[in-house]
């Protein structure tokens, strides 16, 4: 084996060894790593690139210079990668990551969060992580709670009680880690003691937002901060963007709770609905800014409305059984509802109840027997009804 | 033409002059409104009869006694109708409207308003009407708002701004006459100086809730009230669900504004369902007992989600071509957003502005000069980009 960013077999093995203990194949997870910075978040050419080569074989062949295939995609896709190469930069992601705790996860384990898969050539080349690998194997019972940094008081309560009431039916609670609601589903997800994971934009040496740092390392030590970006690398609008696939994709619905009109987490309720995950958006006023986009997604996206933390389960894994959506017609039988409505507290007899009700009087007799069974009607001594006190 | 309810030819002419001033064949309509008495709303077995004989001739044929025909419902009918053949009641009825100046309307009638149609057997056999024809004609242009008696500020503000916005928008306002959601739409649209119509579950002599009589006379004046049942009749709880069938088929479409879990004003909504007529409801906070029933209706009856008047007027009457939806992605090229993320206010490189961007230095050229266009980025003297300020 010839040497990769100019680091040979063993100090690959030193590099990698604190990220993946005792896994194979450590130059592939190295050259996964790397590429991981190479090439933007949701880069199809190199996920393509990757997929048929391997990480390894397809960083020498960008090291060598030349693309394999005379393909105009891959020419400028080596184009914007090999600025990029640098054996510097990759060193220092892996120390620092080595350094903090982190682990290199990589499609096929156990721990991978098979969801993202779903994304095809965009899916992530690896994903860096930081806290319980078993709050990460959870997303495959996950819902992701986004919305509005800006969230109102509203919007905070209901991702509060949603959050805690997905916790306690099983579920973990997927997010940005952001200000406004994605902190306050977080957080409720921990005070329920429920499992909750965040996916940051940038890597995972400095959380942003800084402000949050406190919230994220909690959520790193009772279930998991990801990114997709090797430490030292900041987050940026784009990285935002892609960020939010990632949340779309790793978990089984997404469920806006409040998001202004042009608000970030209508992208990730973009990135759910064109990956086919059930959508669901929590109404609010008309006239709240910060219900707008979740009226949007309503109105043009099909999501379901939903209320609560039943509404959003049921969303991710289908209707309860046991639960009935009774009808919007009133309840109880046509014809004892007039027969009742006919009756008064004075008695009045069962041909007079019958003309009233606009009934046969051998219908009004056996509606009457029902309400006398049901107490909402009296047959008198003198051989009329009454309505029931 | 022999007597019918013991009235002959000229007194039913003089019966009828007042209410179908000049109208042809006098009886039929006499029947007609005898009819809307004796048989109860939505009487499936009486529209059917009715239409298969004519109101004149049904009604003499139930005086006469035996069914024409040996089915078991139209016996039945027979025996629901015939303890209401009371001619001082039909008199009084026809008499109280006169005094009133109600107009009896018939199918066919130029004012008849058409919607009710789709019904079929269940369409109201006539209506009667205080007011204006011409608004009742401009029931083809309506939207029929409803919502909970016990209205919040909330509710009340959204039917104030969307009946007076549809007004504006050319719709007549179609409503139940009810305190709450549906006082507030007629008020507005009356102080909007548009067209509004009631519906009424009983007859017109006594105007229902007592607390609207004001409000209902200001309808009647300005706009019309309606009502399925003679003068004399009281409203039911089975008249006001019928009245309800009227106000869905009556409208181009029907909105619920703020509706409790188990409001009246579902019960309309799931007439305008079964009719396949436009469905709106207007959203929230899930925290409100009057908006539960808005709520469900989105989730359980596909109902729209409604905002304003012009989402209301785009569920009666389709798009506006005018307005676009615009998408959920972020506006503008994803190549720009990323260019220009990796620019600073500090003088940086192409090459370094392509190698931030994860872009060929090619394309990294191109975006800057349309951020430079678009005042967006800046070319610095010594050959660098930065930022605009």
């Amino acid at each position: 084996m010839s040497t990769v960013l100019g680091l040979g077999p063993q100090e690959v093995g030193e590099v990698v060894s604190g990220l993946r203990p005792g896994a194979e194949d450590p130059l592939e997870a190295f050259a996964r790593g790397v590429w991981s910075g190479l090439a933007e978040p949701g880069d199809g050419v190199a996920g393509a690139f990757v997929a048929s080569f391997g990480a390894a074989e397809a960083l020498r062949i960008l090291q060598d210079g030349a693309p394999p295939s005379p393909r105009p995609e891959l020419a400028e896709g080596f184009e914007r990668w090999r600025p990029r190469l640098d054996a510097d930069v990759a060193r220092r992601a892996f120390r620092n990551a080595t350094r903090l705790g982190v682990r290199l996860l990589l499609p096929g384990d156990a721990a991978w969060p098979s969801g993202v898969d779903d994304l095809g050539v965009h899916a992530p080349l690896a994903l860096w992580c930081l806290g319980e690998e078993a709050a990460v194997m959870r997303l495959s019972r996950s819902i992701a709670l986004v919305g509005a940094r800006a969230a109102t008081g509203y919007g905070e309560q209901v991702a509060a009680d949603a959050a805690a009431g997905l916790c306690d039916r099983g579920f973990a609670i997927l997010s940005g880690g952001a200000y406004g609601i994605d902190g306050t589903a977080h957080r409720s997800a921990l005070a329920s003691g429920g499992t909750t994971v965040a996916v940051l934009a940038g890597g995972l040496d400095r959380f942003y937002p800084s402000g949050h740092a406190q919230l994220l390392q909690r959520i790193a030590v009772e279930g998991a901060v990801l990114a997709e970006l090797p430490c030292g690398f900041a987050p940026t609008r784009w990285r935002f963007l892609q960020r939010n696939r990632l949340i779309a994709a790793a978990s089984r619905a997404t469920v806006v709770l409040e998001a202004g009109a042009r608000s970030g987490s209508l992208n990730t309720a973009g990135h759910a609905a064109a990956l086919g995950r059930p959508l669901g958006a929590v109404p609010g006023s008309v006239y709240s800014g910060t219900s707008a986009g979740c009226h949007r997604l309503l109105r043009e996206y099909d999501a379901v409305c939903v209320r609560d933390a039943a509404d959003m389960a049921e969303l991710a894994v289908g209707p309860d059984p046991a639960m009935t959506l009774d009808g919007l017609e009133p309840p109880g039988d046509p014809t004892e509802r007039r027969v009742h409505d006919a009756l008064s507290s004075r008695t009045r007899t069962v041909a007079e109840v019958a003309r009233r009700a606009g009934l046969a009087v051998a219908e009004t007799i056996g509606a009457l027997g029902i309400l006398a069974l049901d107490g909402r009607a009296v047959e008198t001594a003198e051989g009329g009804w009454r309505r029931a006190p």
